[in-house]
């Protein structure tokens, strides 16, 4: 089962810059807002302030942007797991606008040690729930 | 001795909206710059995430908008203590373009207890250098 | 009638601070948010970037922090039309949690001309249609 | 000749989120800063807002992030252009404090038409400016 999430996002005027359109930095907030809830459908919440001894940060970014998003424009962004690996998990990810996708691109983000801030291997409970997403040809060993 | 403290801004992209202007919100972020570098010359840092037992967090904001700011504008942003009293500061800020105010307005920070969240009176020492800054009409007692 | 307009809010990381808060600053984004989708209510869109000869900028901002909301909080920020002048309108505003207000305020816009920026009276059956949201005692002649 | 732009960046409290670090999302910000800063020195400005018929947008965006910056930090953002094509430039970016890099990326941005938003090519001159900073062999034909 591959379990695409998506959450509807309204632009408004806090999101957008001078030049008429939404403010390419700010797709990013739309991305995690996707994967925030997403994540939140695994129990997981407050992630990247976790009182456990660790938390989620992001290690990488790459996104492509095609079509701009503009004020009042009702998008939608979407979350699916592509990737799990030791102490890592890998997102696809889109914002788009009917059926455009304006945004695509990839996230990684990595399970650190609190203290240290060293990668520290994923909860293997909340690994195998997260594997159960991906597709049995996504499945990282 | 009133001492008023003025900090250089430039405004980027991220600072505007699609009015063409500055998003008037992001002027509060110009404001606390240079509340912050007025601290730091009483030897405050990172007075919002304190390792002491307190912090500083805004507790009033009144501001006027008089004209807009735009993409590339050369700021000034002022920051001058108007107030010291148990537990609270006041500021009078601006920020101005040549010689135009664009916003002007006052700011009150509140010391509050870091694990109550409920106030608490200002360090003796730091409140004594902080009233020394004041006209003398202008001293709360 | 007093019509109060209430919109749901959660609290993303992009909205938190280092101090473990919601960065003060950006309960104005809420605010503004209710505000928008008040002023939809009335066929209003895009009233910052107006086709027409006119758009709305903010003028005033008057703000009262009273406790900090912290992430994955649900709030809800209101909007409220307390008095409508010649250029102006102004909105009693407020973000609560469960039955805890944190922040309540006043926020003037003013309708700016286009072209000069300078203040221009409201489009008249505008004006008649926000003047029949105010309380009797609440109008402004 | 290869030319590296680096920009001071102090972080403030507004960069921040809730981990105590700063916001991942905001660095993107910090790298658009020294962006706009070389590009000035091109004599290019307001350049996401040009009078002229076409203006820059941000096409592609790949960041990995190493370390995390903390509030107070004092960061440097630097941009050097990689490589120019017909209707783009690429940039190699950096983030980092003191002999660390936090994070490093490449940045594209490309020339649309202001009225159609279809990629045009790039102004003969100010290619000709930007290609000669590259290194010989970093010269797109």
């Amino acid at each position: 089962m591959t379990a695409e999430f998506s959450l509807p996002v309204r632009v408004y005027i806090e999101d957008t810059d001078a030049g008429g359109i939404v403010y390419y930095v700010n797709y990013l907030k739309y991305l995690e807002r996707a994967r925030t809830e997403l994540m939140r459908t695994f129990g997981l919440e407050r992630a990247a302030v976790s009182d456990a001894g660790w938390n989620f940060v992001v290690s990488e970014v790459s996104l492509s942007y095609k079509e701009p998003a503009r004020l009042d424009d009702q998008l939608r962004a979407t979350a699916v797991i592509s990737a799990v690996g030791g102490a890592t998990v890998n997102f696809h990810q889109t914002v788009s606008r009917d059926d455009s996708v304006l945004v695509a691109g990839d996230i990684q983000i990595a399970c650190v040690d609190r203290g240290t801030g060293r990668p520290t291997r994923l909860d293997a409970d909340l690994r195998k729930q997260l594997e159960a997403t991906l597709a049995p040809t996504e499945k990282v060993t």
